[in-house]
């Protein structure tokens, strides 16, 4: 029924524009500028409630009339957001459960943007009667080519309002008072519940701590959950109403990379394409980029939106440092690289006032088609125009997967201990990073997708485990595949609840293994792993105390402590696969040499390249395309094997085998017919 | 009329229990696995008033009938908690004035524990009836070995109740509003009150600043003291109810050592044993725990329960390392050593879900006997039973007492100046570390005890001083004593009015000395401490400039500043005694030197030992015991000179003098007869 | 109609008093010392309202009698306060209107001060009330030569009452709602008003961030002028009741130097004569102090009140270390030397209570004297009653000016972006130093000031330029100023609009260029400036990114990044005149070489001279003063050139030209007849 974005389109290249911050008399030359950058769709409409609906009911199309007017005048496609997030000042004056309360248990007040009430009942009347609006003038606009609800959503409340929906979904999901004690394990620090209505949202001054920390893991799981849901609620609410109208535009919101509050595996459901917006810092590892690219890519396993991303600078880091000339080209193609099949910008036109009027845009302050950044966008407008509608048919294949799950991400920041330098991003990119730095394809992956494609499957800290979820990689490994997890892994199921009898006794078929205790290690600690003599490299966090039944150690712990020369990494034969549990945090230098063995257990193809050289793939049914991208400001060579009839799509070359030199964030989009 | 814990029961042995967080099948393989470890009680009820009653004036008892039901069988003693440290959440949402007001006003929901608001009338109304309940129900059986009333109590409220509780208060201890005027010095900052209505407690959006610093020392101050009474009327609520119906079993609630909160001298005094929580992080010196132990002695000078400690990690401290094999059952007779006469843990079965669920126990999440801290455990279980009950009997000698005051704790962290580094705490450690060193016994005394029986008494940073106190130190020197004390001490009265005339002017015929001022160091400060050519130490903190009368001086500074060569440290000879005053903060080496001075003034027996190496004794009517203890990883060799029948109870070997080799956490319990 | 300070009177040395606090025994003994110090002055019934007041409408003047009868028996001028600075309990607890809002929108309870809500109509009511009776009783008091009000304004309200008369203020701002949303620019985030009665205050629980960033600039700038103006109108009311009693005494109000919350510009304006506090750390160097007071001097022009320091120590900055010995003599004559009139402290008598109690005095908590600081406070009593009147008559002169901007101060801090590490007064301050360490005299103006009359005009960091500012600095380049800018400058107007077309636009003409964009600079960046070979040094914060037209380059970038040899420093010859242009921030190597190069262009005598040595200048009608002054401990030498009849004012001696040795904290004032 649903037609994708890129079967009736050419690349998307735009981004967010808003001329109702501008006088009218200025909009044509934008648009003549626009298109001198080759700039062929805008973003629109996201934040101009107030605008839109002057008062309760009272509906001004007007503005908003003329800005679609004048893009499809200009033949721009449109992005079309539906303005909600953002409260207008009346509604919070008259309404004022339409805002937040904060952990605090303060009521905000009118202001900045992303704080409605997910279960406000106002909020979701005054929304739908907007959205009905808007859907019932727009939804036959043929220059809409995506619906964009809402931005960026994320965030909690804790208001009174909350409490009583979030007493509702535990009672769907638990039916009785007694199952959810159990579930929560409430009988500790006098918990236990006695009727639905006793229970409150979990906050600073209810039952978490200033640390973040939870007092019932269960509780402020499921909070997290429900308040998940409860924007979800919002997003589906939005797009029902569109989709009773429109039944063929993709719909969208638009995502933010390894985010915490929202659990994206689930949301993604309801989204007909993914979108996001990718906003690296000044010292942001090039792989930790594509990680979030494959991240985004991998919620459906489906090329997404680049919805947006900044042509210069950004103005909300702690340094907003300029990109280098072609590193804004460079990120677009990565993106390419990774799935993406838009180039889309925040934004347009540099605003004059407000928050973000320092964040860097096509067209600059300078208001000129002759600024640097502008011309690089046009040439990346050009180059895009270009290349074929093919490419946009092409998806990504990998060997590897690594597993990203929300629910342990959630679950270790709630845990009291075991140590304040567990960050869960930053170890699942610890892992990921390995096999980016060889070139190797990674999907990310939820608990819940098919293991059985891979041939090795990584859960770093997957601290929250399902049985489930242990018999299938058990059952993996059994037949064949090589799966990796590492210390905290296995330890609690969905309500925080540990699992008992030994840490990884769920996958001790897969590991041949258990734990019967952990150190922790202050960060003065030097404690190190060594590869059974072939390499010596600090150990951190943690270290489990393991228990080998049938594994056998490829590393031991080095250290004054009491468990020297216990085993630190260990590898498993389970039927025809191999269970592989490294017991600690390993710095760059261990992942190294870990990945190393992984590759060769595997049997992965590797290569060393160039640091800072990315070679990624995308295959369609005709052809394959290698993005060879030089990702540091420093010249590279690369040895590219060529097949025959290899083209670079960016200057219509052929390329042919051997050494090629790559400028500084050179781009070659290869193509080659599939074998 | 009431008998003490240790006349009537072997050493208990035991912990924190709480089955009700477990299925009931599991209850009988606990008892099998704890009775195993020699474990010979528990603790239990500490937070289950929510199971106790479901809904107001509704009691249930059935669960914990079983659980005493199944403790009675199994032969253990039980320490009877009350419930009463974490509220039903019924409660709060029936009475929300149950719950705290925090310092910026905003008033606490349900959840987390310890955060009754002392004052509320429904929680003194709600917790009365029910220790009526249980006392009622349990207060009769033989297995109740002591009382173990609420939980940790600490912390402040500032709620409308407590506001009004206050004023009571101040009318009381104060008896017309002229007298509180004068007493806090109102006319400062337009603070001048005319009737007591218009008190209202002392927070940070109120008269308190950000960094805890306080408009007026005396209403802070009378604050801590108001809420520290509080809560110890709680206390003695629940006390008095229990005891008019038992009324033999001791009765107790646990301390924190050198927590900030409450007056622990002035609390001792309602409980019939001391007992406590002690819980070293990873870095925490051996002489911190000892000074901790020796405080805990000397709120009674007697004996305590060690009601609290893990066996294996904390969960909560920001590094949870594991102990090393051996540390748990070293930190047991280390505590012993000074004055422990039970050995208790959290807890005997570790928790599975809550915020202390990575929290060690003597039944791990592995749910076996075969693990190291079990096995650890039952070493400790039987070797405990096979200790003499003489032992527990035997008291502490000292001739060296070291003042710790909780009002001149809490003023000085009122204050604004001089130096954000001035912690009090660590600056009475700094003192006791010495003597620790030099396994000299030392009491913790409070101002209000007798210093006659000591031949040195040091004060460190003794802030507030009042009268009383100046005249029995210039006493105390004036027939014999050895009195110390250091910058920052006899500043202010009660009520934070600074003493005139001169610093130290109170204290000046003991001293022979006053202040004119003192220089505050920033941390790059080069000032040092030249000990009459012997030894050049870094000065920290502040320094005092010194006018000497009578006091010769000790040391001097070293500065590029205008008192260079002027008098840091100084003695004076008074009566028959010395007074002593050190005018700064000095480093480890400079205390060092300075405890060698004092040891020799004041005639005591100084033995170097090598570091980590614990020598402490207790003296029963028949004999000593030497508690020899190594509380470091490293083998150490110790010369120890035995009496004749010198034997190690944990052996039963005899022992002889000379060089003793003791392992890591080696213990030896070495009885000889007094002769 | 009104006669200065100084004309009808001697020096004022003297401060804060506030015998209230002590017994009325002790009052006659505090005068006696005080008169051996020559203190001559006393500043009273700065906080006793509550004393004044004990209930709504009843005062009660018998103590403030007393005070005042025991200052006119002795023979001291008063600086008479009002008493409005810190509220009653009573008036808290009947009218908590009369409190402030924070900015999470908490209502703050009874005490501290200065938090006196500036809208409360009870506030104003009661205000008006005292000093209308104060002013009844005391204004004819010919002991009074200078009215005090209230104290130290500053703050931030958001309480209801606030927020109502926000939109007033803003309505007569701008007249219509379309005229203010077009102003703030309202169309973003769906923040358009439809009226102003949806306008509420921006904080932190509305449309400020955590970090302070404002969601749009016009509205919080117009919030920080509406809360400035609102303390000013508190100002103004109790201002105007005293001088329809008294036409002729002087009123002030203590300033605090370079805060940020009021645009002491605007306030100056309402004050007869600025008064300013002044508490340098232990590690302000003493060009900062400098700047403070040519600030202060600046704001009118003219001599100034040293209303409060403190003779020997603070109290409430991390490391109070005490002033070395002529250190606070050294302090008064510095204040002097820019300016200041009179000498006072806070306070003459040490308060024993209160959180300013560890604040030192002139009489100490020694009560005496004898003390070190007493002396040194006669010291300065008696040579300031030596000095000729005529000194008072004499102002400054400098061909410099610095220009100092509240609006850019405030709107740097709002904007989100470029750099954390952008702070505003540090940046004024770089520039001041260079001229301070050439005892080259400098004005601090502010945009609205002439610039005609000197030879250079810097304006560091002005963020916010108007048009008509632009105009006029362009102009006075254009007829032979010499004017300098930096990087952020001229960048929004004053509703945080930026202004378009390219950064440094309205300046072009007198700068000769424009900038793209700009980089900015983690602190790890190696960015650096080289000045044409000449010198290379550290570039820091953000780079300008230049197009110069008819500007030369100074100076270029020296990177790894792509504008290595770009312009960073540049020259440009408009009209007779030069504009300069520093696209960064230099570090203090590259501010010496460009105020070199300043110094050159706009013909300035510099003279190099030992570190920490200060020349400044004051010029009567017939004679020119040189304060010579060593700020360091140590001694130094200087080459001094005298004029004939050359006289230091405080030994009587007569100065010859040549190498003058100056102690450590030396001062000259050498009097020379002018030419």
């Amino acid at each position: 029924m649903k037609q994708t974005l890129w079967e009736a389109y050419p690349i998307l290249f735009g981004g967010d524009y808003n001329p109702e911050q501008w006088p009218e008399a200025t909009w044509e030359t934008d648009m003549e500028m626009l298109a001198q950058a080759h700039v062929n769709s805008a973003t629109i409409n996201v934040f101009s409630w107030a605008l839109l609906e002057p008062q309760e009911g009272t509906y001004d199309f007007s503005m908003l009339d003329k800005i679609i007017n004048l893009l499809q005048k200009h033949n721009f496609q449109i992005v079309m957001a539906t303005s909600t997030a953002a409260l207008p000042a009346w509604m919070v004056k008259q309404y004022p459960d339409v805002t937040r309360v904060d952990t605090h248990g303060i009521r905000q007040g009118f202001g900045k943007r992303h704080n409605a009430c997910p279960n406000s009942p106002n909020f979701q009347r005054l929304a739908q009667d907007l959205v009905t609006a808007i859907a019932k003038r727009y939804a036959h606009n043929s220059n809409i080519v995506c619906w964009h609800i809402s931005n960026e959503y994320g965030g909690q409340c804790y208001c009174d309002n909350c409490a009583q929906d979030f007493r509702n979904w535990l009672q769907k999901r638990y039916g009785t008072i007694a199952a959810l004690n159990q579930a929560w394990d409430t009988n500790i620090w006098s918990h236990t519940f006695h009727s639905f209505d006793e229970i409150v949202p979990p906050d600073q001054h209810t039952d978490e701590f200033e640390n973040g920390g939870a007092m019932l893991g269960g509780e402020s799981l499921d909070y997290r959950r429900f308040q998940s849901d409860s924007l979800l609620a919002n997003f589906k609410l939005e797009k029902d109403i569109i989709r009773a109208t429109d039944q063929k535009t993709p719909i969208t919101t638009n995502f933010m990379g390894t985010q915490k509050d929202l659990d994206y595996f689930k949301w993604a459901k309801e989204l007909d394409v993914v979108s996001w917006d990718n906003y690296p810092s000044f010292d942001t590892p090039a792989s930790f980029t594509a990680m979030n690219h494959d991240l985004m890519y991998g919620l459906k396993q489906a090329p997404f939106m680049l919805m947006e991303q900044t042509p210069s600078q950004q103005n909300w880091q702690p340094y907003n440092a300029l990109k280098d000339p072609g590193e804004f080209r460079m990120l677009s193609y990565q993106a390419m690289a990774h799935g993406a099949n838009t180039v889309q910008v925040f934004q347009l036109k540099q605003s004059r006032n407000g928050c973000e009027s320092l964040h860097g845009s096509i067209i600059s302050h300078v208001n000129s088609t002759e600024t640097r950044v502008f011309k690089e966008s046009a040439q990346i407008g050009q180059e895009l125009a270009g290349l074929p509608a093919d490419l946009l048919t092409s998806k990504k294949q990998a060997d590897v997967a690594i597993i990203f799950d929300w629910a342990s991400f959630w679950a270790i920041d709630f845990a009291l201990g075991p140590s304040v330098r567990l960050d869960y991003v930053q170890q699942v990119h610890a892992y990921y990073q390995y096999f980016y730095s060889k070139n190797i394809a990674v999907d990310m992956i939820s608990v819940d997708d098919d293991f059985s494609q891979y041939r090795l499957v990584i859960a770093p800290t997957l601290f929250v485990l399902r049985n489930e979820t242990a018999t299938k990689i058990n059952e993996y490994v059994h037949t064949g595949g090589n799966f990796v997890t590492n210390a905290m892994s296995g330890l609690v199921d969905e309500e925080d609840n540990v699992h008992l009898n030994g840490y990884f006794k769920l996958l001790q078929p897969a590991l041949g293994l258990w734990a019967e205790e952990w150190d922790v290690l202050p960060p003065v600690s030097t404690c190190e792993v060594n590869f059974n003599g072939h390499l010596t490299t600090k150990a951190n966090i943690v270290c489990d105390l393991l228990h080998l039944d049938t594994a056998t150690p490829l590393a031991t712990y080095q250290t004054d402590r009491f468990y020297n020369g216990t085993p630190a990494v260990t590898a498993n034969r389970y039927g025809t696969g191999q269970g592989f549990l490294v017991g600690t945090y390993l710095d760059e230098g261990g992942m190294q040499h870990l990945g190393d063995l992984l590759v060769t257990a595997a049997g992965l193809t590797s290569a060393d390249q160039p640091t800072g050289v990315e070679l990624s793939h995308r295959y369609s049914d005709k052809y394959q395309y290698d993005f060879l991208i030089n990702t540091t400001a420093q010249a590279r060579t690369y040895r590219y094997e060529a097949g025959a009839k290899a083209t670079d799509l960016l200057t219509n070359h052929p390329v042919k085998s051997g050494e090629l030199t790559l400028a500084p964030y050179a781009v070659k989009i290869i193509q080659q017919p599939m074998i």
